[in-house]
């Protein structure tokens, strides 16, 4: 067996669980204290699975063109740019069309108007559509001989009438991460998963 | 070239257009009469590409347990059976948990009130997610080899940045059916395609 078939394999055998990420935003210090007022801080509800992040108590609305997206749910801490995660239903649903990006990667992305408890701001880019990745830590990425920024191909759903290979999976290494397959709701949808559902390498 | 390898090679070649399937609806005689009043019939708005299937201009709201999908299109003409096709993003949405099937098949499928502006109708079965699948007409599938039911992949959206690789798909051959990949709107969205765009079996 070659060392090619033979790294192809252990990585095809690795449990990796899927993360769906249902629509929520990032805010900036900034953007936060005009929506929720100069004292406001963003309070925990719940730990998210990948490490120093949680869910916030704070919701926002997003309006597009065409309409509204209500309770955009806030995950925290700051950021240094306000990003809006949405699927590309939600999307079409208020009349955006945001690009497919890794997150961080805002510039000249979509514009909306985020609407909370003390106040609005008009964004003229922040709304994205996250290019679906994996999540590794140092340690799972060096055992599977795999790369920050490699490109590779998840097979999820299999045994559900819903199979799908995704292609274009970005890996991202960091010692920040946990082992992690993260999609948005349309791609969990189209292959049948939710999260915790365990994915594999294709 | 092995034949195996051949007939493949084929297959892949062939450029077939995605048919995004927007939620909508198909009611029996009876229900659509309920629903619209007894002097009504099916308005054509226009005709869809599967031969002799057209949209109406019959709208009707679908209630479930946590909420109300509004204006989802009749297509018509009448068929034997009632059937609302949704999808999972849909069905999570109104808090139905609909079973992935073909067309046809509802037997033991979710149950819903369906809402028209005559009158309402419970109904205990006959919501659905769409099984994906491949139309093809006789003389397409005999061409490459195909035979209705069987089960291929198909490679949508390369080069968007969400390339996908649909499996469970399933071969649907009559003398009724234009060439076309069937998916729903979540399938669609995972792999950034819309209607007309080239899919591939891959």
């Amino acid at each position: 067996m070659s060392a090619e078939v033979a790294k192809r394999m252990k990585r095809s055998k690795l449990d990796i669980p899927a993360g769906v990420s249902v629509k929520h935003c990032h805010l900036t210090k900034e953007h936060f204290k005009i929506l929720f007022g100069s004292s406001a801080e963003p309070k925990r509800v719940k730990d998210i699975k990948q490490p120093g992040f949680y869910a916030a108590e704070e919701m926002i609305d997003v309006q597009g063109p065409k309409g509204v997206l209500k309770k955009i749910r806030l995950v925290a801490p700051y950021r240094d740019h306000t990003q809006i995660e949405i699927s590309v239903s939600d999307a079409m649903a208020i009349g955006l069309k945001p690009p497919v990006r890794e997150s961080g990667d805002v510039k000249n992305s979509a514009g909306a108007t985020l609407v909370g408890p003390a106040g609005r701001i008009e964004i003229k880019e922040g709304v994205i559509i996250a290019q679906r990745h994996l999540h590794f830590s140092p340690s799972e990425a060096k055992n599977l001989g795999i790369a920050s920024g490699e490109v590779v191909r998840v097979r999820a759903g299999a045994g559900g009438g819903r199979s799908t290979v995704f292609e274009d999976v970005v890996v991202r290494v960091s010692d920040k991460y946990s082992l992690e397959f993260h999609v948005d709701t349309d791609e969990a949808n189209a292959a049948g998963i939710k999260t915790g559902d365990a994915v594999h390498i294709a």
